[in-house]
C-alpha cells in the first residue's frame, strides 16, 4: 500500500477517448462528474464521489479548442485540490503553447511558462506529459513531472519495416538534434530542410535540402503537424532531389486545415502518428497509422502511483 | 511628475470600443500590437514598442469567447511584464466566472479565486473592475485593485425619471441588499422574487413576489442579466401582481440567446445598461439604453496614474 | 491504514469544552501541552509530546479575547509544524473578522482575507468551520479546508416542533439567501426585515418589515448574533405586527452585552443555537436551547482522517 | 524629488505619544483614520484620506495588549495595501515576542519568525524598529528593514556623567557581548551575573557574580525590562558584593508589574531607558531618565525616504 | 528623470575588467565595497556607500570559480535588497549551468532552473544575459529580464572580411538554427558537422559533415567553446573535406585546458569571439579577435535605467 | 509501515566517511550515483535507481570547498524532487555561512538566510544539523527541522573524567550561555575570556580573564574552531592566570591553517571535537578525541522516518 490512496482516473473533454484506453489498461474504472457549460460560456464542474485523499490523475489534452480544455484542466485541478485530493497529477499528452517557449524578439510573451505557472497555480502535484516541443519546459515547472516520448513507439514502428538505404530527414532545424536520434536508432543518414527568408518579404522563403536522399527511402521526422506547411515543403522537397519512398512520422497530430487536403494529395507511403490528441475519423487519411501512447500513459501512472521506476520503462 | 512613468493604453479584443472611449477620454492613444491567432487556436501578441518603466493600463472585458479573452489578458500581462513595464493594471470591466465564488455544494470548484490567481501569477500588479458579482471577490486578490461600480451612474439615471409611487425590486434573493441601496437612493419601498424548488424536480420552481408593488412604476435591478430568465419572471410577475410602469436596471449585459428574445417579449418601460461588455446593434433593442462607464474609467486610470484618491470620485 | 499518521487532537482555549466532546465523540485523548502566558502578554507553547507525522487536528474557536484566540491558533499551528505533523487542521467552529470580508467603502481592510493568509503562512494544511458569514471567504483559503454548516441541525430541530402557520424572517437581508432556504426546508413564507438610514444621521435607521408575518409563528434566523440589536429590533416588529410565537435561531452565539439583556427581555418563544462558540451559564436565558456540533465536527474529522466523503454526511 | 510620493505618517495605538514627537520633528502631520472597535472586538479602520502612490510609514509599537496591537498594526498594513499606497514602511519600535526566536527545546514555537511572515504576509514592504532581542530576527525577514539602536542613545547619556572608576554588569549571560559594547564605549570593566538551577526546582536558582564590582559604579545593562525580576537580583548582588552607586540602562522599558514596585525598594542611583514602549506617569518612577527616541526614528525615516544613507547617522 | 534613482555599479570578481569598461562607456564610476574571504572560504562583503533607493547594477559572470562566482553574486544581491536598494538588476554576461536545461534523461537535475530560483531568491528585480546556451530559459525567470546576443557583433565582424564563396557550419547540432540566421545574415549556404555514438563505447563517436564545404572558406559557429572539442573536431573535418579558410565564432571563450592548445594547433585563419568571460593574455592565441560586449551592455544599461526600449538597439 | 515509503540515504561528498557511519548504524545501504565535473567546473547529478516516493536523506557537510559543497547539495535536492521523491531531508551535520547571521553593520549581508532560502528553494522539505552558531538560524526556515545539538556527547565525554575543581571557560562572549549550561551540566563555576578593541587600531586587541582559574582545570568550550586564533588566546590567557590542566571541546572542527600548528604548540591536555567534518589524518593532533555523531545522526534519521519523538532522545 501507498501513501496517496488509490489510484482515480479522470478523462477531460480533450481525450475521452484516450482516457478509456488508459482506463482498460490499468482495470481502473473513469471517475464520473459534470462538466456544465452556462449559457455565458462559464464551465462548472461536479465530481460524482469524493476524491479526498486518494491519488488522482486527470487526463486531458490540449488540442482546439484550446483555451476552454486548458481552463478545463485548470478548474478540474482546483475542484480536486478544495476536494482534498491526496495528490494531483495532471496528464497533459500534447500541451499547447509549447511553441511560445522564448523570447525570440523582444515584446513577446513565453506562454508556455505562463501556462506552467497556471497549472501549479490551481494545485498540480505533478503532471505527465509527452514530448514537450522543447525539453527545457520542463524546467519551467517546479512541481516535478514525467516528460514522456513517443520516440520509442514510433521508431520500433519504423524500424520493423526494415528499410534499405533510408534517410531520416528533419522539416525544421530546431528538431536537428532529435532527428539525430532518430536516425541513430534506425541506422541511417540524416539531412535537413532548410528554410530561410528571401529579403525583407516575410512570404518569401527559400527552402533548401542539405544532406543527399537520391534514390533512398526518407522518413521525416517532426513533433507536432499543424497545417502540414512544413512537412509538406519538405515530402515535395526530398522528391524533387529523387528520394524513393516516403515516410512521415510525429507525435502530436494536430492536423489542422488544411493538414488534411495537403497531406492527402502528396504520394506519401506511411504517416506514422499517436493519438496524444483525439483523430478523428476524417482526419484519418487511409495512409495513416495510428499508435496508441495509453499503454505508456498507463503504465507511467501505475508505477508513479506505486513509487517505481518510469526511467526503466526505458531501460534507462 | 510620478515613479511609473507615461500612462501606455491598451485595447484588448474584449473591450475594443470602450477602450477607444477611454483613449479620448484621457486623450492618451491606443498603443498598437499585434494579435496573432495560429491555426492551432494558439495566440501570440507582439507589442509595437516598449512599454519598459512605463504605467500601462490593459482593458480587457471578460464577455465570450471568455476563455479566449482571459487567455489573451494574461498572454498581454505577461507580454508586458517581461517587456519590464513598470507597473501593470489589468482593467477587466466584466469579470467572468464571477458567479463561481463559493462552495455550495461540495466537490465544487471556486473558479472565481483561480482567475485571481491567474491573473496575479501573469505579473499584473493591479486591477480595476466593475460591480463584481460579490463583493468579497475582491478578497481573493492578493494585489491591490480599485472595484468600481455603475450604481451611481443607473440610479441617477432612473432618478432623473422622477418616478412617483416606486418600488425597487430584486429578481435574486442575492441582490436583495444592494436592491436595498438602490431603493435607499430613490426613496421607495423594496420587493422581492422569491424563487424556490418545488419537489425534487429541479425545474418546478415556485416564484413569489415578497412586497407590495401594486399601481406602482416598478425598477428591477440586478448586477448581470445572461440569457434574462430570471429578470423575465421578475418582469412577468411584478405586472401580474398590478405594477404599472416596469423598468429594468443592470450593469453587465451579457445578453445571450434567447435575453434579447425574452426582453424584446416584455412591455418593459425601458432597460438601462452600459457598456462594460460589448453590445453590438443585434443586442439594443429599442428601448434599451446604454450608458457609458468609459469617462468612470478614464478617470479612475488618471487617479490611479497620478496617485490621488479614487474615493472622493464618489464623495467617499 | 492511512498515509497521515493517527489523529492528534489539541483542544484550544477558545474550545476547551466542545474539543472535549469531540474528544468524547472519536474516542480519541486530548493531546496535552502547556500554555504560558508571560507577563508581557506572550504566549508560549510546549507539547506533552510529539505529533511527528501524525494527523493533527486542533480546535480552537475564536469569540472573545479574539486576538489572543487567533495568536494561540497561529502558535500552536507553527509549534505543530516545526515538530514535523504529518498534517496540520485547524478546525475553527467560529472564524472571527469574517465580517470584513470585502471592501463595501474605499480605503478598508478586507480582514477576513488578512486572517485565512495567516492561517496558511502560519503552516495550516487544511481548516474546517461552520457556517462562514460568507461563503465566499473559503475562496480566500488557498488550501482546501471543510465549510460545514448548522442549517440541518438547527432547521431539523424547528421542524420537529411542527410549527403551523409559519413564516421565516430575516434580520438582515444579507442572509436573505440563506433565509430562503430555511423557508424551503420548513416549507413556510418567507419575509425580511428591512433597515435604512434617514438622512444624515447614522443612527436614525427606518426598519421596516417585508412579508406578511399576522398570526404566525416567526422564525427569525440569522448566522451570527453579537449584541442582538438586530434580531431583537427584528423580534419587535414581527410582535407589532401581529406575529403569534417568535422563536430565534442562529449558529454563532457571541452574545456580547448587552445581547443577554435585549433578548431575555422580549417575549421570544425559544432560542436555538449551537456551541461553536462557549456558552457560559450566565448566557444560557431559561428559553435557550443550545445545539452541539460537537457530532458533526467529530464525524467530519474522522472522514477527513481517513479519507472518505464529507459531502455524503448531507446526502450531497 | 522621489519615487515614492510623499511622507504618510500613521499613529497606531501602541505609539500615540512617539508617533507625535516624529510627526513634530518632520514636520508633517500624522495622517487621521478611524479605529472602530466592534463589540466583538474585531477591529476596522477606515482611513480618512487616500494614501494611494504615498511613502506610508505607519508608527506601532507591541507593548500590552500586544496581541490587539499586533492585529492593528496588521489590519493597518492591509488597510494601506488595498489603498494603493506606494510603499508601507511599519516602524515598530518594540517588537513583541522577541524573545521566541529559538527552539532551545523540542516541540516549541518560533514565534518572532511568525510574526515576521505576518507583517510580510499583510504586505508591508520595509520595517524599522530598534533593539531587537536578537539581531538574526533581522534574518526572519526577506523585506528589508532599518533595525536601529539605542545604544548610543543609552551610552551617550552615560558617558557625560564622567563616573569614575566604574563597571559594566549584565544581569542575562544571553547580553554578554551587547554588555561589553558598552563597556568599551565607557572604558570600564565588565561583569557578569550568572543564573543556574539548582538541582530539579526550577524555582530553586543560584545567582553569582563573575567579576569584581567592590567599591565600583556599577552600570547594569540590558535591552528590555519587564518584572524586573533579574535586574533587581543583579542590583542586589552587585551591592552586596560592594558596589558603591547602581545605575540602570535598557531600551524597552515594559515594566509589568511588579516591575515599578521592584525597581523601587532598590537604591537605585538612576535608571536610563527610552520611550520604545509608552511610559505612563504611573510608572516613571522619581530615579528615572527616559530618553526619546523621536529624533532618531524621524531621521531614519527621513533618509529612508529621500533614499540617502541611514549607516552614517551613526558614522557607519 | 525616472523612478529608481541614480545607477550604481559594481564589479564582481568575475567580471572586474568588463565592469570598468561599462563604467568607462556610461561614465558611472564603479562604486566601492570590500570582498573578505574569511580562512573557512565564507565570503562577506560590505558595500562603501548607502545604495537605498538606487538604481543598481551588478555585473558578475561566471566563469570558473563557478561555484564561488555564483555564490558572491547572490550574497552581493543580498546585501544590495537589505541595504534597500531601488532595483537591483543582475547583469551576468555568461550564465553558467546553462547546458544543465532539460532532463534528457531519468533522474538528472535541471540545475539552470535552479541558479534562475536563486537568483530570484536572493532578490533581484531584473537580470541581463548575454547568449544563453538556450532561449528557453529566459523563461525559468519569473522575473523580467534582457537576453542579448553577441551575435550582431561577431556576424557584423565577419561581414565586414566580404569572404567570397564562404560557407557557415556549426559544430553541434543544437545550435543549427541559430547557424542558419548567421548564414542567412552572410547570405552563404550551411553545413552541419553531426556527431553519433557508435555502439555502446561512449567514446567511439562518428563524425560526419552534412553539406558541401570543398573550396569554400568556412565560418565555424557555436555559443561557448569549452575545452574546443566539438569545434576542433569540426575543424579537422571541413579542412578534411576541402575547405580553404576556416574561421572560428562564438560568444563565451571559457577555453579551459586542453582548449588552447588544441586551437594553437589548428590552422585557423581566425577566432572571433567576445569578452563576456575574462580571456586573460595566456588564453589570447595570436590569430584571436576580442569584440568587447561593454558597449552593447552599457547601452542596454542606460536605456533600462531611463526606461526607454532595449529593442530599438537591435532594429527591432 | 509510514507514509514516505522506504528510507533512501546519499552521501554528499562533504561527508562521505560519517554518511557511511549512518549507513552501518541504520543497516541502509548508501544510494549510489554519479557525480561529474566538467571541465567548466559544473557538476552533474545522475541517480542510480529511482526514489520516487521514498523517504530520502542526503548527508552533505559544508566544509571546504564550502561554495562546491554547497551547490552539490542543492543540485541533489533538486535532483531528487523531480525524481518524485517522497520526502527529502537536508542532512547537514556543519551548516557553512552560520556566522552571517545577522547585520551587526550596516549593508552587509545575512548569508545564512540566503542558504536557508537556497535549500527550500531547490525542494527540501526538512533538514537535520547539528550546533547552528545561533539557535534563532532554525527560524530562517519555514520548513521544519531537527536543530540536534553534540553537547551531550561532549559534556558526557568531559563527565566521565571526574575533573576535580575544574572551571569552564568560553573563548568567545556569543557564547556564554551556552557555556553556562556546560559549566551547569559539569557542577563548575564559569569564566569568560573578553576581547577588546584598543583604540582604532583594528588589530590592537586587549584579552582580559573575567572569572578565576588559578590552580584549576579548565574546559574552554565552543561551537566551532577554524584558526584557532580565539580559542589559542584563552588558552594562553587562562594559563597566564594559573590554570592546571587545560581541555579544549568543540563540536565543529573546520581546523583550517594555522589551527593545527597553534593547537600543537600549546600545552592543552586534550582536545575533544566530533566528526560533522571530515577530519583528515594530517589534522587529528596525539591529545585530540573525535566522537562520531553519526549514532545522533542515524537515530534521529529513523524516528523522523517512523514518525516518532527526537525529543526524547535527550530525555526532553
Amino acid at each position: 500500500m501507498y501513501g496517496y490512496g488509490d489510484i482515480k482516473l479522470f478523462a477531460g473533454s480533450g481525450s475521452l477517448d484516450l482516457a478509456q484506453e488508459i482506463s482498460d489498461y490499468l482495470s481502473v474504472p473513469l471517475s464520473g462528474y459534470d462538466l456544465v457549460e452556462f449559457p455565458n460560456e462559464n464551465l462548472f464542474i461536479r465530481l460524482h464521489g469524493s476524491v479526498r485523499g486518494q491519488d488522482v490523475y486527470l487526463v486531458q489534452s490540449m488540442p482546439p479548442p484550446v483555451h476552454r480544455n486548458l481552463m478545463e484542466l485548470l478548474i478540474m485541478i482546483d475542484t480536486l485540490k478544495r476536494d482534498s485530493a491526496g495528490r494531483i497529477t495532471a496528464v497533459v499528452p500534447y500541451m499547447a503553447y509549447a511553441r511560445s517557449d522564448k523570447k525570440d524578439q523582444p515584446r513577446v510573451p513565453i506562454t508556455a511558462r505562463l501556462v506552467s505557472d497556471m497549472i501549479e497555480v490551481a494545485g498540480a502535484d505533478r503532471y505527465i506529459t509527452i514530448d514537450l516541443h522543447a525539453g527545457q519546459i520542463q524546467g519551467f515547472f517546479s512541481i516535478p513531472g514525467d516528460v514522456l516520448t513517443a520516440f520509442h513507439l514510433l521508431s520500433d514502428y519504423i524500424l520493423e519495416k526494415d528499410l534499405k538505404d533510408a534517410v531520416v530527414a528533419t522539416a525544421d532545424l530546431g528538431f536537428a538534434k532529435k532527428g539525430r536520434n532518430f536516425a541513430a536508432k534506425l541506422s541511417t543518414p540524416l539531412a535537413f530542410v532548410e528554410k530561410r527568408r528571401r529579403g525583407d518579404d516575410p512570404r518569401a522563403v527559400a527552402t533548401t535540402l542539405i544532406g543527399n536522399v537520391k534514390d533512398k527511402d526518407v522518413v521525416i521526422v517532426d513533433d507536432e503537424v499543424l497545417t502540414a506547411g512544413s512537412v509538406s515543403e519538405a515530402v515535395d522537397i526530398v522528391l524533387e532531389q529523387g528520394a524513393r519512398d516516403v515516410y512521415l512520422s510525429f507525435t502530436h497530430g494536430l492536423l489542422v486545415p488544411p493538414a488534411v487536403e495537403r497531406l492527402g494529395a502528396r504520394p506519401i507511403k506511411e504517416i506514422v502518428t499517436t493519438n496524444t490528441v483525439p483523430l478523428p475519423a476524417e482526419k484519418r487519411l487511409p495512409n495513416m497509422t495510428v499508435l496508441s501512447v495509453a499503454p505508456l500513459l498507463g503504465e507511467v501512472i501505475l508505477r508513479a502511483h506505486e513509487g517505481r521506476s518510469v526511467g526503466e520503462l526505458f531501460n534507462e
